[in-house]
């Protein structure tokens, strides 16, 4: 399978730079850089798999989540530059629900199918429940109400007030779990799992290499890739929306998806969990209030203000994975449940 | 206590024939349509019992359910035919109001004034909570949310698609409980209680011959029943609305509440907690949408848009019950918190 | 630190007796009931601890909590009286909020600095977010959202329906708590650490005849407050909003801070999250439906209608707030995510 996704890396890459530059069909473009993106991520989600046994399981996902979103902040990054605030809000929104519906769920339901019951840490599961709530239903909720009653100069001053708060508790967060509380809520049974050994696919310096080289690859196409979304929305019949809610946040999450349903069919539901949970704070908490402070200085500020249907799918998204994973327990019903609910808003966005 | 209901049911069937031949009054005829029902219902529940002990606590609980929903479909297909849309949502929204708040609070409080703990399988509620935020949360809050900016044929064909997922995964929770996972999440106390020797009232055949044909009279006598509305609207004052929400939902979900709170107080409170959130569940997850695409046929499509106050009632009520039975475990003030709860929404709906 | 107060008291209480008499500035004035206030508030807090000590831990928190909200009632009782009926909505927000995120927030924050990790009573905590939910998200919202399609006499008279639930239900809690269940769910732990002797500081006499005294004195000093707050908003470009929804209930709760604030740095988790959850539960159980049967008697009937941005906040903190606390365990960054939220409303609050 690999050895696929490296065939489609050598035509892919170099279709996507001679493509740009003899200006091919838009829809074609769109088509070979999303596979190349895919593709790439392949690569990456297999050498955060090598960097994680070498790092172990909670800086490992930490990693995972942190090159997963990189293309997502760097696709955003020049939609805002170009003033495409739906597309960066939607493709914030479609982030979040495809790390924490789509991703996980496929982990929930791929894992289940091997497995009967799963078990992660339940500490975990709870510490993130509380950040999930924090992030979605506090500091992305309270900005949208009270803009109903607020001049935009004060909608945008309160969310640069919430994006530096969020940032600082997403640092706070990373304080807690790495220093001051660090192995404190580690059960016996995941601690076991943890000391498995297992035999890394490349050494550490190679897996960092090839993470990097990707990294940059995704990031070159990824900055292609935007500036076709406005004729493949005309040319399909997709709303800026859909593309940004659906098509964004499939493409720039394909590394998320790959390592976390690996880990999921290996039992390693730890490291499903925090890469989908895990990557879902990380775009909630640092990516989205990022992209706030860097529109201060583009000519087009971006307010932490979703559109009601992108903000009303994001709590229910929270409130179902947080009563579905609260237990840390999961089967492939769970998992189930939880792509119901992704393709009844995709359906719903696809509408919109 | 049942010689009395068999009296009600021996005057009360053949005055409902009889007064809708003769066009008796409308008020007089729903108060005996309603009380034969409810009358009606108490045979069924007693039936049901008898099954549920001759088959085990899952299977009766399942058969108690569709038994009690039987006349809820019933009575909203004559409404729906007849177009009376409105009603028909305000009945779905009664229903899960009535067997998630009605019956289940009934069930903690009576359990509870005879035992000072009680306590039912924490999987279970575990597994009806998630369904319970993924039905009513995602799949009725989406719809209304983005009904908001769509057209009526995109909402209908919103309300199509979620119907179809919502009825796929009803089955493949059937399919869960019963064959991949059965057995699986069963605590040793529980399965203590299950085995737990009990002698059925009627033999299997007799209880399955009696509760069909109560099953038909209280059909027959439902489909008079709702012809009655709108006359008896205008004698009381009451709208549409609380007469779908709570007059309908009363009468046609007796057979739960009847047998629920024989359970509680039975202590069986599995099987009390089966029938209240299975009976929500089955009215969320097969009634709704199975009328959504019955409505198909009809003159009038009816789309999965309930009112604010509907959808609002439905989402509060389901949290509070999550939050509640999510540890397994109830008392008598859990149950009259799950009263006071509906009886303000009962207050709410009066005066709407 | 308690001589600090005890020379801010013989000084603040004269010079607000004298300032009110002879018409000494509004801002001034403001600044000195103010720190008179909270100055007082330590000396309840210290007499409440005492009885505390004398009673056990339930009853001395239902004591704090009481003695806590006496001076939120005498403030919103003026306010009332005087026909401003926003200002006392936002304080009952106010105390909601200050309750259940800035006081847990600040106790877990405290007590979570010096230990790694506290617990309470787990069964406690799940009563409470029953309550939370039945109070915030059913009883508050309902009218709100029924409010919309009603005339205002149907909106009172609901509001007086809910009221009367609201409080036979806080009844019922009491009676569960102290008569039927009592000490039913406490867990060996949480049994031990009530049987620790501890001394008092008073003797109980004494400890209960200061506690009259200040809240005496508080009650005189916030009956002044109240009328300085439309000039201080004028003079400071604070809203009413802001000024019921931050400063008041700052001001107004300072007793139960210090003394939540202080039980948290002696582990004592139990009656910290007492004194913050059962504060909240009582302003909003007890404390606002008083005062919608009290304003019956007074020219301008308050409903129990919140603005929605009040609504929304309250809602969100009761999410958190359960979320967070219902494991029964706490660290420094669970109190840190959730004073982040209270941060977040209060620059919500005075943007608006």
């Amino acid at each position: 399978m690999y050895k696929f996704f490296l065939i489609m890396i050598a035509i892919g890459f170099p279709l996507s730079v001679l493509g740009s530059l003899l200006h091919w069909p838009v829809v074609m473009m769109f088509i070979i850089y999303s596979l190349t993106i895919v593709a790439l991520a392949s690569y990456m989600g297999r050498a955060t798999e090598s960097i994680a046994v070498h790092t172990g399981p909670r800086v490992g996902g930490l990693i995972n989540a942190t090159f997963g979103n990189a293309v997502e902040l760097i696709i955003a990054f020049f939609a805002l530059k170009a003033g495409l605030i739906t597309v960066v809000l939607a493709s914030l929104t479609g982030s979040v629900l495809g790390n924490l519906l789509l991703v996980m769920g496929l982990s929930f339901f791929v894992g289940g199918l091997k497995y009967k019951r799963q078990k992660f840490n339940v500490f975990d599961a709870r510490h993130n429940s509380g950040l999930l709530v924090f992030a979605v239903l506090v500091a992305f909720v309270i900005p949208e109400i009270f803009a109903q009653e607020m001049g935009p100069s004060d909608t945008f001053a309160l969310s640069v007030g919430i994006s530096l708060i969020l940032i600082l508790l997403y640092l706070a967060a990373l304080f807690f779990k790495l220093v001051t509380h660090r192995g404190v809520y580690q059960s016996s049974e995941t601690e076991g799992a943890a000391e498995e050994h297992e035999t890394a696919e490349w050494g550490k310096k190679k897996a960092i290499f090839i993470l990097l080289l990707a990294t940059l690859a995704v990031a070159y196409v990824s900055e292609s890739l935007v500036h076709t979304f406005e004729e493949v929305g005309e040319a399909f019949g997709w709303s800026e929306l859909f593309i940004g809610v659906i098509i964004v946040a499939i493409v720039g999450n394909a590394a998320e998806h790959a390592s976390a349903i690996i880990m999921a069919y290996k039992n390693k539901m730890d490291i499903a969990v925090e890469i989908a949970v895990g990557s879902t704070l990380q775009i909630a908490m640092f990516v989205a209030p990022i992209l706030v402070l860097i529109s201060i200085f583009f000519e087009q500020q971006m307010a932490l203000v979703f559109t009601v249907p992108e903000l009303i799918s994001m709590v229910t998204a929270v409130l179902l994975a947080i009563v579905i994973s609260n237990d840390g327990e999961t089967n492939w019903f769970e998992g189930a449940t939880i792509l119901a609910a992704y393709l009844i808003m995709g359906i719903g966005f696809f509408l919109l």
